[in-house]
């Protein structure tokens, strides 16, 4: 199932944070088929990705321990933080639509549970591994193309904000507290076990969501604004490789491709595979053009020469995969 | 008293965040000098820098009003920005040392009291102008000196991460909710009115109140570790001029002294004109050398042709003044 050698996680203790949303249950399904004992934590935030049907392939292993809460809750991530050998932290708000209206969310969930978690894991368990997911966003618009890990970070909204500062929260404890911390920038994922009930954010799975419902896909612009997307089945072999690869530690990654699409190809490509659905052009409105950050290409140099990821799933392959699970599963994610 | 024409601020209504502190206070008493309608909020948090006495030479005036409270309270904040044409928001913890060990008073107070003041104003008065202080700290170690404005961030502790997260808060808003914003990253600032009873923030003033106590002050690794020291009556005329300098908007500003003191320099100056005092030779323990940022120069190129503000007060001039005013003030100051 993946080119990376994993059998490290076997028998490993793992607390996935978020883990019943969309990357942190593709992540524990891997694990556990690897043998890992996976606790997931997840607050079950209305509207966040958090889903009980995203774990129906491993829902009754017994190496799985799912434990709903919030990460903010500090006497209850000391429990759950003991013992674990590695911390996948996913767990956020990750809308920027959501948080332009309101902030607090974002300053709670992204920067006050990070603080939580590695205060817990300073306090009763500082020799785990933790790897944090951010965002492509921490860069805010690209001042050139493809975007290095080293480029500066000019983040266009509160989530993209409260996200660049949780990775800073993580390397401030990697570097004062000796606690190995990994983080990673990921580009726009897409792929099964995303949350499909609204449409502010995973641009891709909700373009897929009107294509399956033979509805129409707004394009704005011209559809040339280029992005990289990314596969989660990919990104998750990414995270697990940051956990485990030594001389990542410290370090940020992009996590991203190389080979760049536009909106409007994508699009194309969506109602091709799907066999159904249609497209139009829209014109930006001024508060959409003054929020788009523009075109977006991840360079990937620095994480294929340190932990030798590198994307493997084509968009046609992705794309077909992702339609084939919400047609099989469409009730479990449309409401 | 001041080298700047600051006559706009005759009969405008002022909100000053953290209004009873060390820097708040002075900015207070100017302001209230020159004509203007001042409120300060302070939350006066033990350990932090609010004092009654900061403001005993204008507690009388009629144009001064004092509203204690937190900057998170919500439904106070939307009161008190209601109607002020300018907001200069200097409330904050404010000690490296303190977040150390706990860095949620950081993400509170700095990021989420930032958000609360932001989000009051875009609800109730998005005209008025905003003034954020922030610190060097922003920086981290300096990557070459001086240091200007482009340079990378890399906070090395929650209070300087909290306070990096708050100035792009401040700066989201302005691009995004079309909210005056201006952004300052203050050097090391001495002077009266700073809090003396502890040693976690405020280095040369604990060195004059050791000085003035015939104490003597450790000098870490070998004295010549650089940094620029500011006075701050000449901070306070930066914070003035960012608030009426149209060109300031949306801007960072670093605001410091351009010719670098060595630490070990100052403390001789200190003992010099307290006529008091002694200093000796302490190792870094590793813990501190860890965390010290080594040397510091800010690079005040762009405030001087943006805003045409130069510091004007020689470390001479500005120790006797400071040191005068805790020899009169100790019992205020002391406990």
């Amino acid at each position: 199932m993946s080119d990376y050698n994993f059998s490290t996680f076997h028998n490993k203790n793992i607390l996935i944070t978020g883990g019943l949303g969309f990357i942190g249950s593709n992540l524990a399904i891997r694990l556990i088929e690897i043998g890992a004992r996976v606790t997931l934590v997840d607050a079950m935030i209305p509207e966040y990705g958090g889903n009980l049907f995203n774990i129906a392939p491993i829902k009754d292993h017994p190496n799985l321990t799912i434990n709903f809460g919030d990460i903010r809750d500090t006497h209850a991530m000391e429990w759950l933080v003991r013992g674990q050998d590695y911390v996948f932290h996913l767990a956020g708000q990750v809308s920027h639509v959501m948080s332009l209206s309101d902030p607090f969310p974002d300053i709670e969930y992204n920067i006050k549970g990070t603080a939580v978690i590695m205060e817990a894991l300073r306090k009763v368990n500082p020799h785990a591994r933790v790897v944090f997911t951010g965002t492509r966003g921490h860069y805010g618009s690209a001042v050139s193309l493809p975007v290095k890990e080293d480029a500066p970070t000019n983040p266009k909204g509160l989530y993209e904000l409260s996200s660049l500062t949780a990775e800073k929260i993580v390397q401030i404890y990697n570097n004062t507290h000796n606690i190995h911390g990994v983080l990673l920038r990921l580009t726009n994922v897409y792929g099964q076990r995303a949350q499909m009930r609204h449409s502010r954010y995973g641009v891709v799975n909700w373009f897929i969501r009107l294509a399956v419902d033979s509805e129409t896909i707004s394009v704005f612009g011209d559809g040339t604004i280029l992005r990289d997307f990314l596969h989660v089945d990919d990104c998750v072999d990414a995270i697990m490789l940051a956990a485990i690869v030594d001389e990542a530690r410290g370090e940020i990654f992009n996590v991203g491709v190389d080979e760049p699409t536009s909106i409007g190809e994508i699009v194309k490509l969506i109602i091709e595979i799907a066999g159904t659905g249609n497209w139009k052009f829209t014109p930006f409105s001024e508060e959409r053009k003054a929020q788009e950050p523009g075109d977006f290409v991840s360079d990937i140099t620095k994480i294929r020469e340190v932990m030798g990821w590198e994307p493997h799933i084509s968009l046609q392959e992705g794309l077909t995969k992702t339609i084939e699970f919400y047609c099989d599963h469409k009730r479990h994610y449309w409401s």
